[in-house]
């Protein structure tokens, strides 16, 4: 059954009459995808690829930087409920609004990227001029190139390429591969940063996997092989004794962040996961440690209308301003014509068996490693 | 005859199979819709909903936040000829540049909403940054839901909703009614400013009603039943003596501002009112006083390629920097979860019989009201 | 055959029903052109309209302030590679960017005009605010007039509008005809930049003309009668003794820009031309002198991949901040309703026979004149 199928390959002087949909199965497991645009409001002219393989579905949106949507498994959905109410296209999103936070009328997603360039914080020159946007620019940029790919076995890739380009200044390519196993629960991602210009560039890539009901409530808990930890400012240090414990919605609850880096196992894979109360529901992330160095905990435990939700944020640097974490050495050096790889796995944890035995995974590293270090206070070099 | 169609509900993953179009009659008065979506220039992509019933005819933009492009009654336009040429798609219109002006590239409408968390002029913070465009965002919004209905007494009425929603910042909503009752002549209009958070905040809301030819010439007045009055600014001063007529277009006339409080009957309506000099034809205005307390004329009065406008403002505040208007508590409270009730209506007077009853009601509420209180100055309160 | 086509008009409230290719000749020599939409990335909604005439082809973009993306002389292309991989539909372009750089985002244009009201770097108000971005706005505005015109004699004649508006601020308009004779490989191209205000302003006007591979490379030259040459900084006073051979690729290497004014001829015509080092390909261009009396040379030899290109640049001024030009009086006057016509050719150059006689005309005109003035450094009042 091994086909595969070109979506968008711009410039095209046509619309491609590529199918949009197809649907197949393997060895009795459904098989589908779908290739949508979307109307009204802020959502027009959106593009959307949903993909289904037995009780695993996911939508990604090419329009937006390739981010992953929403997902479920068995049913049961993994993302959040944004008062954004998107997807939203970039074209309504200001991300260069002087106050460098026009990112946030687009943010919505299940997993969205915080890259290429530079992710975090706005970041102002000296006359105060925005340099660096809210979490950079990859998420309102639209995917240049997906293709879609079956193999014999029933595994469904997903590939795409995302540009960040800007004459003179920088020419920085993502390329970004979903793989998706017969009815496995695991989305595996594997993303490239491609430096296509002849000069030395840096690079910043941050995860932002943002999980609302019905994993997140009271009760639920955040399970991560934690080296040391770290709130980002005061208002964090006032939650540190529970920082891996969630609260119900709390109107105006002020957002608490917490800096981590991670042990990893010998494979040099570190793992973490959002576990709902019941522990019948979970979300784990596995990723290369090494790429991904630092894991930060957003916790926006706010009123349900306002986004009630946490982010797990594997990343190559803290989310501070650009130029902070540029003079801490948090930058990823991307030779001219270099590539940097970086995967990531998000497993749709469905049951106590599944979530259980993610902990497990969890917990075992922790033993083995000694140290765990908790700041009371940010370090100076973590917090701008 | 009672129906209803939905138009726009988004995001919808295909365009919507409903009726673009329609057409009926009540007792032999003909009452018929057309949505239809624009090409070419600035205009690509500009939803359009036009609406005729009897002698009067009206054309809502969804795309630019339901704003009311033109109108019509026996044939006599109500509006005004922008040099901006549009109805332009807020994809062009830069409202994020940081002189905050940006908003003036898309400004066209016979009545254009300023709003929803600011209006007036720009406003900075301390680093000079922009924070609050020019009128801010809404008529920038699109509208992600639009429906129209028709009852048994041939009423049209058409329901919207805009959002203007930062994650984090703000998340307002407006759910906008028009109605016109069969073959009449005027618009009635009811605006709900709607916190969907679960945070309280503030609002501010100015009706920007604008007139050009062919009311608008040498000898048109503007009635309304002044309590307070005050210039702007030293410009507006200059002209103080007659600031309730008109001049013809003059190249380079620079405008001419005055706010105002006004009277209000005893249902707590006020109203205002543009009379050709010829007194056959006025564009009048009526309101709900306590929601809008303010009123501002606005005399722009330029060459007719430069746009020969004036502009009616009922307002909840002065149109100032917010940070201005808010320090002397003109901003509307909005608990959250809250709703403010705005009412407006539009009045197309065509005809000595209909401009003159107009009048009479306005100079009765003036002969009943003692006071009337002109400042030769702005009061430092008034005026940023 | 003489026929005529109106292809855009807006604000239309249909999709015009107009052919949208056509294809004829004349004499034998085949003739056409076809008007697309592109599709996908930052290319989705961007309408190409494709001319050929003979062994002339080019590509012009009304989408993108008619610029002329590419050219191509007996399947010899003119323009460059650029990294922005376009053309990009503004809407992707961040002109109003507080760096005034996003400009840079869109640029990969064989011809892109920079203005309308101004051009050159980026200008910013006391409190640091962008009021002019880089190279202005017209190259990311939209035509609203695009119509096609064949005559008797097998003349092609494309003519365009695009506005350059802002309430109050301004109200230019670029009215552009480019004429194609039959098989010629000359495009003609004539500018008006009209006032539509009834209040003076001011214009400015720089053709980037872009040129990279093949004419471009190692022992490629720039002919051109200088009267006066500067260098415009540091940077490019290195390069002096050598400003008008190139270098082949150079990863890193920092522009080059050189400030001229040139001869003219009695007609009043000035010329240049950029000549490939095998003499047997050149791209010349030919402009009223008057009308443009500056001429900027940049030289950009980077990697290819960074965009190996140099730009020959007729202009009204030098692209120095908006401000500084206006200070030392090189903006265009406009009066009220005034326009200002602008002419240049492009001479697509294929073969020694058309190389030679462009350099032929080109060192007449240089031995006619006496002075050559090369600053060492620039002047005061050449340089911001």
């Amino acid at each position: 059954m091994a086909q595969q199928w070109i979506l968008i390959d711009s410039p095209q002087s046509h619309v491609a009459e590529t199918p949009r949909a197809w649907t197949g199965e393997h060895h009795g497991t459904p098989l589908s995808w779908q290739l949508g645009t979307l109307s009204g409001g802020r959502s027009e002219g959106v593009q959307i690829l949903r993909v289904q393989s037995g009780a695993t579905e996911f939508i990604l949106v090419p329009t937006r930087g390739l981010g992953l949507w929403q997902a479920s498994r068995d049913g049961q959905p993994f993302g959040w409920s944004s008062p954004v109410a998107g997807p939203v296209h970039p074209h309504w999103v200001p991300i260069a609004d002087p106050s460098g936070l026009g990112w946030l009328e687009g943010f919505d997603e299940l997993l969205v990227r915080c890259g290429l360039a530079s992710n975090g914080a706005p970041d102002f020159d000296s006359a105060g001029r925005l340099t660096c946007p809210l979490h950079g620019r990859i998420a309102n940029s639209p995917a240049h190139h997906l293709s879609i790919a079956v193999d014999d076995q029933g595994t469904l890739t997903v590939t795409g390429e995302v540009r960040e380009t800007r004459f003179l200044i920088r020419s920085l390519r993502l390329r970004s591969t979903l793989r998706l196993r017969l009815d496995a629960d695991v989305l595996e991602l594997t993303d490239e940063i491609i430096n296509d210009s002849a000069q030395d560039t840096t690079a910043q890539m941050l995860y932002h996997l943002n999980l609302g009901r019905p994993i997140l409530g009271p009760g639920a808990e955040l399970l991560a092989p934690v080296k040391e930890l770290a709130p980002r400012d005061p208002r964090a240090a006032e939650g540190l004794a529970r920082w891996a414990q969630f609260e119900g919605p709390q109107a105006g609850f002020a957002e608490q962040v917490y800096f981590m880096r991670l042990h990893c196992d010998d494979s040099g894979t570190s793992r973490a996961m959002l576990r709902a109360a019941d522990r019948q529901l979970g979300c784990g992330v596995t990723f290369d440690h090494q790429a991904l160095p630092y894991f930060v905990l957003w916790k926006n435990t706010a009123a349900e209308a306002d986004g009630y939700v946490t982010g797990l944020e594997p990343s190559t640097n803290l989310p501070n301003p650009h130029s902070f974490e540029s003079r801490h050495g948090r930058v990823l050096p991307l030779a001219a014509g270099a590539t940097a790889r970086l995967s990531l796995q998000i497993h749709l944890l469905v049951g106590a068996a599944a979530v259980d035995q993610f902990a497990t995974e969890i917990a075992s590293m922790e033993r083995e490693q000694a140290t765990s270090l908790v700041h009371r206070a940010p370090p100076a070099n973590w917090s701008a």
